[in-house]
């Protein structure tokens, strides 16, 4: 590699355990459990799954895969097209691998991804047979110092018979210092998290493992695969801009202070262009309590809107991986990974009064919010984080562009075909006609904001859904079972959502 | 009243602020809102909303009504009866009202039981103006000692413009001591709760109150209301033997220990024959960390099975109301009660590993859960505190008998027609059939296990459904959405959700 192992390698019980991809990828058995660090494309391992992809190719075998989130092209796709995955655990946002998802090839429990962990503790799975765990060091004291995300790391470490290490050669080494490891005892024997602030600092800067766990380390130079870079554009623009009017209309009702209140955003478009249009905006020394943090997290810092960011974490465009290991080193008093069980936790979230915004698939009159299947069938990624943050927040925020597929698609429809957060746990909804302030209100007081919010071409056929359903049936939650998926069926008979009265009047 | 009032009443700045229901109830204004002790029937004031209610046959005001969880009959219903309810939050059980509720007369938010401290906080509906807390006593050091329920009566109180305290004269003096009162602060102001054993006190023994605030003491002599005493019956008892085969199999594994962990159990017959049947079982020294305490507890204590009980109200049938004052005494150190916001709070559940085990009233074959609404329409109950509780279990159990209205009803369903709690939440369903045990596994696989513990008579139609589906649209999760109500609309058609083709079979 023609770089100084022991820069690396800092201990030296684990220097003779260098190993190739391919042999670390010869001890993995048929039907084995893997946990994999990784997390929206940081932090995986990538010799390992592409030698263990390879193998495949060649032996008939499958595994069972746990990560932190949604790992790339060098990992979930490749394994997925190798036909190696049994079941993928928590979260997965790969084109081919969503693919075999749907079509029955891969089995994939959509998991809340701070419960992740406490599933490992349980076995409901079994074990973790191995553990494999992108580095950028391993220190004098044994501990293993992650790359761009913590996600499930620790507890895979900590629980799995096994630890292979891929030691990644290019990792900036100011990812030493990042991270705040803090893993929880078993249920039941554990304290609070003492977390009071974003920024408290409760656990160490790396993973501690067993030496002799570590069965085998490699050396990897692959960098990290950057995030689309998510530009605003008109829609998402005018989404950011009503949710910024929303969060002005908070502060000016003195309901929040200028500093709002910890920050979680998801990932995407929508996220990244309020992030943008914070910028500029009249709030200031926000904290970030997130679970990944964006490009817009670093212009915030700079622009002095954001004090603190922690996450579990980075999903980054190229232009921020180009400029990483310098960004690290500056801002590294105001940001801070922890384990996804942490990042996620609902004792957090409630106690700092997180804001929490994602995106929504499509949201029912009622203020229901599918996050992850199309037409109630077919997954796109998964329920992720959303959920830890949507039941625990101070305000839980979805938003969505009111129209898909150039207008075929209502987001907003009368009873979504899959429920990841029901009525209970959802507060305000944002699409580009606006918000839709839902706090304190009843379903049919919902029901008339949320109709307002979707697009004027289907407001009609909303409306007249609505209508006859109270009605025809009445109710706390009125609905007309028989036609609760019309818009669905209408879109898989006409290829439109907008119903055919509507389409010649 | 004949009683000396001074024994009640042990601080001097209180004793001349007694004022007749009548008088109390004057003071209400239209469109005020009003926070009532009671949970379950228990502990609710009852000389003041009758007097309300009276009040509202004369005239023409409504109130919004927040409480801690359902009333009875001399609060909900004469309330309800008299027209004088604009909203009601959090939670109702009372067939007027739910029947007004259901009409649209009444506006109805249904929340989990551990976030209504929160919106109360954050004024969602503006501020308290009155709180109306029944007590037992008011203590030497000013603090009001609640009756059988502590539900929301704490944060009502702190937060509330004027408070009312209606004395029951006839509740056990040994009430006091039984409470641990505990009250957050604001989000991002407040520390950890610091509990780590269902056991452990944290609070005061009542509500501090200035007495400022205090407008006006009513004496009352109306005991609570009994529940109705849920004796198992053949379809119950097999549905606990199979909550208790379960338990037993974890014991056997090594997943749980004798103790089991502690444990939540909904309110109702199947959970009072799980309780009754755990009498004669091998679990021993089980900690109970519940919302509500029905009667088998106690027996559960005395068979030595039981070791502690915390809870945040009783749910009492009459023979366990008649012994109260003697049992009280005999069980102190047993039980305790804490704010709802507390015994069902998500940070306390998860770090204790909490059973849970809650009824449902239909599952889907992918299992959905819906606890609240019959036809997707018509509320029956409420959320209560099941999601609290089952987001955040250790394992997270719902039990319902596998047919209702005299088998015309299959409670397992393809698409539940209301959602309160996803397929993310829930990890066991107990029919008189037999348990689905769905960790672990993906959608496709739970629908497997759930088919089988429908009743055998659905059981084709629920197959040849999701056969249906998987070969039709496939996916993550199968459905038909033309169909997906299919059971529902036969049902309202024909009586029964029972397809032809079987019926004539």
């Amino acid at each position: 590699m023609g770089k100084d192992l022991s820069q690396f390698i800092r201990n030296e019980a684990f220097l003779d355990k260098v190993v190739s991809a391919e042999e670390a990828a010869s001890w993995i058995e048929d039907g084995m459990n893997l946990g994999m660090s990784g997390f929206t494309l940081f932090g995986e391992p990538k010799e390992f799954p592409i030698a263990l992809s390879k193998r495949g190719e060649q032996e008939d075998f499958k595994i069972n895969l746990y990560t932190g989130a949604s790992l790339g092209p060098t990992a979930d796709q490749s394994m997925a097209e190798a036909g190696i995955v049994n079941l993928r655990v928590p979260y997965q946002g790969n084109a081919v691998m969503r693919g075999k998802i749907n079509k029955g090839e891969i089995y994939y429990i959509d998991q809340h991804l701070s419960h992740t962990a406490e599933e490992v503790r349980k076995e409901t799975l079994g074990k973790i047979n191995y553990a494999i765990i992108e580095a950028a060091a391993i220190t004098e004291d044994g501990y293993i110092i992650p790359t761009g995300s913590v996600g499930n790391s620790p507890i895979f470490v900590e629980k799995a018979e096994n630890v292979i290490i891929e030691i990644n050669t290019t990792a900036p080494s100011a990812y030493e210092g990042l991270h705040d490891i803090y893993v929880q005892k078993e249920q039941g024997e554990r304290r609070e998290i003492p977390i009071y602030n974003a920024s408290d600092r409760i656990g160490e800067i790396g993973i501690k493992v067993d030496a002799e766990k570590v069965k085998g380390i490699i050396l990897s130079e692959q960098p990290d695969v950057p995030s689309p870079l998510f530009e605003p554009n008109e829609e998402t623009q005018q989404i950011a801009n009503h949710l910024l009017d929303f969060f002005a209309s908070e502060v000016a009702a003195g309901s929040l202070p200028q500093s709002l209140a910890p920050l979680q955003s998801g990932v995407g478009s929508v996220a990244n262009a309020v992030l943008n249009g914070m910028a500029s905006s009249q709030f200031k020394d926000i904290e970030v309590f997130s679970e990944v943090l964006q490009d817009g997290v670093f212009d915030l810092i700079d622009a002095g809107i954001v004090k603190f960011a922690a996450g579990t974490a980075f999903s980054l465009s190229k232009k921020r991986v180009d400029s990483l290991a310098e960004d690290l080193e500056k801002y590294k008093d105001k940001i801070m990974f922890r384990p996804q069980e942490i990042s996620n936790n609902p004792e957090v979230i409630r106690r700092l009064g997180v804001i929490s915004f994602n995106t929504a698939i499509e949201v029912d009159i009622y203020g229901n919010v599918n996050s992850t299947h199309i037409n109630g069938t077919k997954i796109m990624n998964g329920i992720g984080g959303s959920g830890d943050f949507a039941r625990n927040a101070r305000i839980t925020i979805f938003v969505t562009s009111s129209l898909a597929k150039d207008g075929a698609i209502s987001t907003i429809v009368p009873f979504v075909s899959h429920i990841d957060h029901t009525e209970h746990d959802v507060d305000v909804i944002v699409t580009e006609q606006g918000y839709a302030d839902l706090r304190g209100l009843p379903p049919v007081k919902r029901a008339e904001k949320l109709i307002e919010i979707a697009h004027p071409k289907y407001r009609p056929q909303l409306r007249a859904y609505f209508e006859e359903a109270k009605e025809k049936v009445g109710g706390q939650t009125p609905h007309i079972l028989e036609k609760a998926f019309s818009f669905h069926t209408n879109l898989k008979e006409k290829g439109t959502m907008l119903m055919e009265e509507e389409v010649t009047n």
